[in-house]
């Protein structure tokens, strides 16, 4: 391996060094199992036993209430885009979905198939600055089954934390902000998020739901997305993938020993305070989001000058720092920077943004 | 790590050492990416070639023709279950299954939400053997989209290879003898497999589909079940599961080393020789699937002698042969034996089972 390099990709995200090695080691065997990870059987006491360790970490890290089930799904967030609506829409005609971004509206968007969408605005133009309406000012219709937000948008940088009270249950995709965002789970009906940014790899989701909410989905609801069955099976409704949810563990328990969920709401703080810094420092950079609603998560910034922002990722690629592109849709910078980003990963990036 | 082990498991399933410690290094860093696989971005060059090259792998090892893609899809085969009928129901209304087992009745029994299904016997009653019907045999409704096969039962190991001309197309779940049958792409309209048996870790599917049986899916179709979308965005609907999908990619490389499918087959067919020649001469224990219906992947038996089951299964796994145990819903003793398990295991498992 060369110099020691810095990733601020968005997702499949840095996993911390330590939780590589451990994996490192579980490859060939697991515990005292005489099988590697990625051969344990998903009926194994072993697997059972990751499954149990991972929800009373997720439980202990969030305060999650006992009348809340956590579930453990194949497939990432855009699955569950079509999972939610499925879970209400046996019992229910409409929904609301904040709009906040490009996340909010696509969830929103596949929901239609199965219920009436309605978009509630969730942002304002200041001054050219965008903010996010607060809670109160959120025009939700009685009528709806649920409420869907995105607390953040990983393409633009925008995050809001909080849902005050919301007259129907708040669901909120949590993929990019889950366990970097001190939150009530009392205040919600279900959160989920894909694994891939703070819990670990691609191709899982953790699911919270509050017991009342079951029971909803609609007879099209294929077997793998009914949140029902998977309380009803302790998450095994088929081969789950066994893996992802190790790995899961790992990152649950790295985040207990770093000190909880708060001391990761610090270090997003300090870290991106260290970018949004530079970028007002440097006249030739732009950030247009309001700061009480810039992402700690993703910091995006862009300019009007030319050859800056290339000359920026090339300088950073040079000293190794990459995945700073911009998303595809947005062009520009983002640094993504998940529970596994360094604060000195952010100090190095920082400097750069100062020069750039 | 003890003693050699050889696992028996039904899947996730025993993988080669050589492919486990080619996993290990690139835990730290695959390539010259500075990234851990684990880490790898799903739309990056170094993953770009990882799809490619499995692509090309599968295509060259099935002679797959050039008028079938190949899809990666996250999720194991129950998913698939409902994606198969909801990626026909758009423009159809009927389709068959043939009933070999407990999965067929499965896959058949979750498509009754989008379609009308009708059984096909599969099997037959012959002087106390079960036995397969020839597809000469099969009474297919001509109005059917497709006919669904199971090629492979693994609870009662029984197993058919082939399918001769049946009117419609056929769908066939080779998840549990995907590179271990000899099989001509061009009888098919889609194949589908779950990783988790012989190319990999949970978590992920591969299908491979006719182009003109595209473009029939419901509008209810959950985006992440769309064959068409999957195909238009070179299955990268949303974050694929990166790291199953590499493991696939070893897997492949793996076989096309060992000599291709046909030297899997052979193997295959040798190791099953051994433990059913054994479990033939030993009048305690019971198979009663027909020769040329016996599986050569699963091969399951039991015993009416008290303590004939038990007392094998605490002799192997002394031995240290373990995950024997017979399916939870079929009990007895089951031996399942993917890609990754050596002719040296079933050569010490026949001769426990000559013991028993």
């Amino acid at each position: 391996m060369g110099k020691i390099l810095h990733y601020f990709g968005a997702g499949p995200a840095a996993l911390p060094f330590e939780v590589k090695q451990r994996i490192q080691k579980d490859i060939i065997e697991y515990e005292d199992s005489k099988l590697s990870i990625l051969e344990l059987s998903h009926r194994s006491e072993y697997f059972s036993n990751i499954l149990d360790r991972s929800k009373t970490l997720l439980r202990e890290l969030y305060a999650i209430p006992d009348n809340y089930q956590i579930l453990f799904m194949a497939g990432g967030a855009t699955l569950q885009f079509d999972a939610v609506p499925l879970n209400f829409s046996g019992k229910a005609k409409y929904a609301s979905y904040l709009d906040t971004g490009f996340w909010s509206r696509k969830a929103g968007k596949l929901a239609k198939k199965y219920l009436d969408v309605k978009f509630v605005a969730g942002l304002i133009d200041h001054a050219n600055e965008i903010c996010c309406l607060s809670s109160s000012e959120w025009q939700v219709d009685a009528q709806s089954a649920y409420l869907h937000v995105t607390p953040n948008e990983t393409i633009n940088g925008v995050e809001f934390v909080g849902v005050g009270n919301v007259e129907v249950p708040v669901v909120a995709d949590l993929t990019s902000c889950m366990l970097m965002q001190n939150i009530d789970v009392s205040k919600f009906g279900v959160l989920y998020a894909a694994t891939q940014k703070s819990l670990g790899i691609a191709g899982l989701s953790v699911v919270i739901i509050r017991n009342d909410l079951l029971g909803g989905a609609s007879q099209i609801t294929p077997d793998l997305l009914r949140y029902d069955l998977h309380v009803e099976n302790n998450s095994i409704v088929n081969t789950i993938p066994v893996f992802a949810c190790y790995v899961a563990m790992l990152m649950l328990l790295w985040v207990k020993e770093q000190g909880g969920i708060s001391v990761m709401v610090e270090q997003a703080k300090l870290r991106s305070k260290l970018l949004y810094d530079a970028v007002d420092s440097n006249s030739k950079l732009i950030n247009n989001i309001c700061k009480k609603n810039r992402s700690t998560i993703n910091v995006a910034f862009t300019s009007n000058y030319q050859g800056v922002v290339t000359g920026l990722l090339d300088t950073a690629e040079k000293e190794g720092l990459i995945g700073l592109q911009g998303h595809r849709r947005a062009g520009g910078v983002r640094a993504s920077m998940y529970n596994g980003t360094s604060i000195d990963a952010a100090k190095k990036l920082a400097r750069l943004i100062r020069l750039a």
